[in-house]
């Protein structure tokens, strides 16, 4: 594990990984969704469109041209509290593609020509959701679920694309670039020494006055319908648990695990298996650092949208009740498998040495990770789920047929 | 490389990978959805859904709780040829993983009573396509582009579905789960003396007629509209270039990463950056043994619609036209990266392997995959575009409205 902390504050990560050719490299930047000012929910997905459209010395063009000479596969997503940038390639044009991703951070043109181009595609691409009823119900959940404005659409709300100026981006692109508190990292075939001296210095000059993030207010309402005229009723659930930062953590994702990871787990058992509700059917653990949730996705018919609700919400009150040793043992071995497989993608890496500096300060160790899940028991399990009952879900619906919700 | 051919046919084929801990493996089954016989159009779905509800010793609960208790990470999918059944898991318990897999495919219980929630699930499946239009039109395309059963859908077809009974569809896993014609693949970190054994005691003593494709018959309409009261018009087109097995296939390859194979590519600037027509806009290439297509997808308001259509028919047939060394050597190395990146994937190498032996009757070394892109020159590419001009365009929009098709 490499780690170095700048005098300035930004923090450069590595992982070097055995036997790849490539690397991938990731910029987190504190420009996420939550973050943003009043009124400008979708600035960081425009930020994050228009800072590629010409950087330093290089127009849209000749900027898209030089990425794509070094064969770099861009990543660019918008989080709660980040703007994440990212790229992976051959190993040998890393310093080369760093450097263009420092121009596209530090320098970027944000040309006023190339401001409505960019603010459009993000309309677009908020336009079309409309005709993905599924990753919609999850974007509202989350905007329920957390207390605003940690769960703000990472995509942008439509009134304010709508108002949004090239001025007002520009200034909040200048301000919440915020070097100091940009985390670099990168995993792969790469020279620490060689990408340190390189990242310090182009991002070492620069300061930054520290950046807060909003005021969290109250969250939204427990059972929200959007109607649509849509074949299939679409239910997105979402129930508080133990954050990534707590001590609970390991308990709350072998809990998830027993519920929703793999063929034996109980919603897909009582779901899909043996009631045949629905053929998209999981739960998955979320986490932001002030508030985590396990969220759960059920696309199904009208006439067994209620039984579908209710099976799950079942399931998951049922989980306190008991959990077998065989059962807990396929779940560990499940979360293990999986944690060993995505440690074994260098775009998988950087992101998550990135994402555990961000949330702990310090980043976990592919063994750490191992133990802690091995440590979990039947009592620790239980124990965490009875002491911290799951008392509410937010639900929202998105088709022809409302649900009723306890 | 690790190859073996058993001899009743069955092939074994294996990729060691340095570094890594886990191991994927693929079995190619000869009985994808083009080999159905007609009227059973989702067979296919049904019966890789109903071999995992019991097997060998083991009903349906034990066989999920077995498979979970080893952290496999399972994959299924039907392709034109074949029924793809996967796994992903730490090394050390790939032996017990075959085991069970080789119940699943050569002694599957396929109880009456699993047969109905299987069926009922391939159902469900279908029917949320109807919420899922991306997905859906480019489904339909190939339905159309490819002569018929080539392009059949690979989820099934609503009326076969429904009169799919236990009998017939036992029939077809018995003679389709052929094994002689079967293509075994694993990637990672194994050993091949013991994968090599272990797989030709259980599957060698097996032997099966042949099977042959059916008969080809004629392509569907050139232009189809499927009215859907959605907020998008989605375009899927496609049209017929050089096929994975002939020598034109990496001109081909090229041709496609220069209309769209990063930032800088043809369709990208011209549809996305320039005309912001729309979020979502990309080409691919598309081969089966018999025949191959470049697909391109887009998703954009019914006002931008039939400009959008227009642009990416003029960006085609514009290829032909000239393509400068810079453009050539970009499309050259987006895909060279594009192969390292790949090539760090047990999972996507144990596909790759395995989809190579069938197409080619050999594996492509990852060193001739780059020297054969590299040979590419702006000659070559023009020079097959020349020769093999995009004539006919196959679309289908599914939205709110139609658009002109030349």
């Amino acid at each position: 594990m490499d780690e170095y902390v700048m005098p300035n504050g930004m923090v450069v990560l590595g992982e070097p990984m055995a036997g790849v050719g490539s690397v991938a490299f990731d910029f987190m930047l504190p420009a996420g969704a939550a973050w943003m000012p009043p009124g400008c929910c979708g600035a960081s997905n425009v930020i994050s469109e228009w800072i590629f459209r010409g950087a330093g010395a290089r127009d849209s063009r000749q900027l898209g041209d030089a990425l794509d000479a070094l064969g770099v596969q861009r990543s660019t997503s918008i989080g709660s509290t980040h703007i994440y940038i990212g790229g992976a390639l051959e190993s040998s044009n890393l310093a080369q593609a760093l450097a263009l991703y420092a121009d596209v951070i530090l320098n970027p043109l944000l040309n006023d020509e190339q401001f409505e181009p960019a603010r459009q595609l993000v309309v677009e691409e908020l336009a079309s959701l409309d005709d993905e009823p599924r990753q919609r119900v999850m974007l509202e959940l989350r905007k329920r679920f957390y207390p605003d404005p940690l769960g703000r659409s990472t995509l942008g709300e439509m009134e304010d694309l709508q108002d949004l100026t090239a001025e007002t981006t520009k200034e909040i692109a200048e301000s919440y670039l915020n070097v100091p508190q940009t985390i670099f990292s990168v995993a792969g075939k790469y020279d620490f020494e060689a990408v340190r001296r390189q990242i310090e210095s182009v991002f070492g000059p620069r300061e930054g006055a520290p950046l807060s993030p909003r005021e969290i207010e109250s969250t939204g309402p427990r059972y929200t319908h959007i109607p649509n005229e849509g074949a299939q009723v679409h239910i997105g659930l979402m129930t508080a648990t133990a954050r990534f930062v707590d001590d609970d953590y390991y308990n709350a994702r072998t809990a998830v695990s027993v519920l929703s990871g793999g063929m034996s787990s109980r919603l897909f058992t009582e779901v899909r298996e043996k009631r045949g509700l629905c053929y998209a059917i999981g739960a998955r653990y979320h986490s932001l650092k002030e508030a985590a949730g396990i969220t759960c996705y059920a696309g199904t018919t009208p006439d067994k949208a209620q039984e579908t609700l209710d099976v799950i919400v079942g399931e998951f009150g049922r989980l306190a009740e008991g959990i077998t040793e065989e059962e807990l043992a396929r779940a560990k071995i499940g979360l293990k498998s999986s944690v060993i497989l995505h440690s074994e993608s260098s775009s998988s890496r950087a992101g998550a040495i990135g994402s555990d500096y961000y949330m702990l300060g310090r980043v976990r160790s592919l063994d750490e990770i191992k133990e802690r899940i091995e440590a979990t028991s039947v009592d620790s399990v239980l124990g965490f789920l009875r002491s911290n009952p799951f008392r509410e879900y937010t639900v929202v619906t998105i088709g022809p047929q409302e649900v009723r919700v306890e």
